[in-house]
C-alpha cells in the first residue's frame, strides 16, 4: 500500500471514533446550536451529511473512475438528502450509522484500489477531469471540514456563556464576522 | 452537580480522548503544515498551547477567584509559552502530557468547585469582571477553538492534493481567505 493511499485511510478511518468521543452523550445544551446563525448545520445535519457522503459519493465516484474512467460522470451530491432522511434519528444513532458505513467502504475501498490506480481519471458533472488521488484526497479533507463545522455548532452553543472572553474566541466570532480576527 | 458543571466537565474531559484519536501516529505528512500559511500553528503548536492553559491558566485562574475574588488580578497568559518549552517532544508525547494535565485539572476543579461559586467574580487583567462560569465555559470553547485549529491544519497539509475540489473545501479556502465561501 502507498505512503498516500495508507495515510489516507488512516485519517478515514479515525473519524467514526472522533464523532464518537465527541458526541455520543454529550448534554443536548452542546449539540443543538449550527455552526453559523442563518441556513448554518447542527452537529445532527453534518453527520448525516457524512452519512450520505458513504452512501452516495466517494466509493460510488471510485467504482465508476475504475468502471468508466472519464467516459460516464459521476452522479451529483445531494449536499441536503439528509434533511428528509434523518429526521427519526438521534445524533448518537446517526454517529453509530456513519461508524458502520464508514467501515463498510474503507473495506470496499482497500478491495478496489491499488497504488496503479491512483492517477486514473473520472469525470465530475462540475468540475472537469479529476483523478482518484484526488477523490481519496477530497474523501479525507471533506471529512476534516465538515467536523470542524460540528466544533463551531458546538462553540457557537455556549456564545452567551464566555461573556467578555468572547472577543478573543475566533471560533464564535467568525460564526457572525468570517473575517473577524480575536483581540 | 449543576447542569452547567457536568456539561462543561464532560466537554473537557472529551478532548484528551478526541486528540489521541486524531493525532498519535498519524503519519507526518498530515500533521506538519500550520493552520494558516504566515505564522499558524502547526498541531503540535495547538496541543503546547493547551498545555500552557492547563499549567498556568484555568485551574489557577479558578483558585485565583475562589481565594481572592476581584481583589488580586489574573497573571496573564503566555500564549507562546510552548516555543521553547516543547521543542525536544514529539506530538505524541505532547498529546499525552496534556491529558495527564488535563485529568489532574478536572478533579482538581470538582474538588473546588459547587454550583454556589459560578457567580463568584474573578478580574482578568484585560478583560475587567469575570464570572467564574465564564471562565469555566471559556476554558472548554478554547478546547473547540483549538481543536478546530488543528483540522485546518491537517487539512492544509493536502491543500495541493485535492486538485479541483478545492473550490467546495471551505477549510481550505479559508486558509488563504477567511471570508471565502465554497462555490
Amino acid at each position: 500500500m502507498s505512503v498516500f493511499i495508507g495515510g489516507t485511510t488512516s485519517l478515514l478511518a479515525r473519524t467514526p471514533e472522533l464523532l464518537r468521543t465527541l458526541l455520543i452523550g454529550l448534554p443536548e445544551g452542546w449539540t443543538d446550536t449550527t455552526d453559523v446563525p442563518a441556513n448554518g448545520w447542527r452537529p445532527r445535519d453534518v453527520v448525516g451529511h457524512l452519512i450520505t457522503g458513504e452512501l452516495t459519493d466517494w466509493i460510488e465516484r471510485t467504482q465508476r473512475i475504475l468502471e468508466h474512467g472519464t467516459a460516464v460522470p459521476f452522479d451529483k451530491f445531494d449536499r441536503f438528502a439528509h434533511a428528509d432522511r434523518d429526521t427519526d434519528a438521534t445524533l448518537d444513532e446517526l454517529v453509530e450509522h456513519f461508524a458502520r458505513l464508514r467501515a463498510e467502504n474503507l473495506a470496499r475501498l482497500a478491495d478496489l484500489v491499488t497504488d496503479g490506480d491512483l492517477d486514473r481519471r473520472g469525470m465530475h458533472p462540475s468540475l472537469g477531469e479529476v483523478t482518484l488521488r484526488e477523490l481519496l484526497a477530497t474523501w479525507a479533507v471533506h471529512d476534516l471540514d465538515h467536523v470542524s463545522q460540528i466544533f463551531a455548532g458546538m462553540a457557537g452553543s455556549h456564545d452567551a456563556e464566555v461573556g467578555p472572553w468572547k472577543a478573543y474566541l475566533g471560533i464564535l466570532l467568525r460564526r457572525e464576522d468570517p473575517s473577524a480576527t480575536p483581540g
